[in-house]
């Protein structure tokens, strides 16, 4: 029973380191995006991943990650369908930048030859899917907002959310698929 | 004070919750890596993000995500060199799939033309480092693991881990930086 309470006690703990690492500290600090008044939920750099991807083949090159809360992630991996009120994901956006110290071993041809390896460089925004079905209920029970470097996009930006994630309408709007 | 005694008891019970979806739930079942003697680390699927990467321009096509224990992630944030012993690095590796739903999107050119998105499909393996300064000596402090499908590699994999990990050695023998 001790040892239960101080693994607790633990988590808590380096939760909370985790959460002061977000640059925007206060509530009261962090601005909203407009039209949804989401602001950058506190800790979300700590969630657990959903999954990655990359985007290639135009002028946009980009490692990216989805991370979920405690609701999304048990959402994607029971199959939930849609996303239960509270679920928020977050798409983490990077530059992607070349790694010499990879591609070092990568140049001796091991494990097969010609390849390079790509890795996150500078953050380009961070995006956030908030689920809550009556607030939401215009926009697929969806509520959008795009940050860079901390600062929401402006309106125009939101404004084009919703429509883009109509393609994934038969998956409640979600791009991600749960990575195993 | 009640607030606080509850999030700690909420963090605990989802940690649980997670540790149960590991695919092989019991320590017995696991197979350890030859050389290193590691297993799959229980759980380390809800680790947080360390950073993604993606390779490409040979045979090989994957999209790849780092993830830290604990200890890790703590290393990683305050820039701690060498990594303290009990540090578990996991690194994922899938095969690059398309994704139809976003590329609907990207193909009519937004954000910017000629986009395609490659998203995380099948698992190819997981590799783990192991950081314990005494029983790795000879390695620079590191045991190394790769599994495909639950099942550890060969010995003759595993003796291309530490060699392959040397061009990283100013950074501790670690390829991977934490993304913002």
């Amino acid at each position: 029973m001790k040892r239960i309470a101080f693994t607790l006690v633990a988590v808590g703990a380096l939760g909370g380191a985790g959460a002061l690492m977000v640059p925007a500290s206060g509530q009261g600090d962090r601005e909203a995006a407009p039209i949804y008044g989401i602001t950058i939920p506190v800790g979300y750099r700590d969630w657990r991943l959903i999954s990655v991807n990359h985007l290639a083949g135009g002028t946009l090159k980009q490692v990216r990650a989805q991370l979920g809360n405690d609701i999304a992630i048990e959402a994607f991996r029971t199959g939930k369908l849609p996303f239960p009120d509270g679920t928020i994901i977050a798409a983490l956006h990077w530059n992607e930048a070349s790694s010499d110290e990879s591609n070092k071993v990568l140049a001796s041809g091991f494990p097969s030859a010609g390849l390079q390896s790509f890795v996150a460089g500078s953050a380009v925004n961070v995006q956030f899917m908030v689920k809550d079905g009556k607030k939401y209920a215009a926009t697929g029970g969806w509520g959008f907002a795009d940050f860079t470097s901390g600062k929401p996009g402006d309106e125009t930006l939101h404004k084009t959310c919703y429509a883009c994630h109509l393609p994934a309408k038969d998956r409640d709007f979600v791009f991600a698929r749960y990575a195993p």
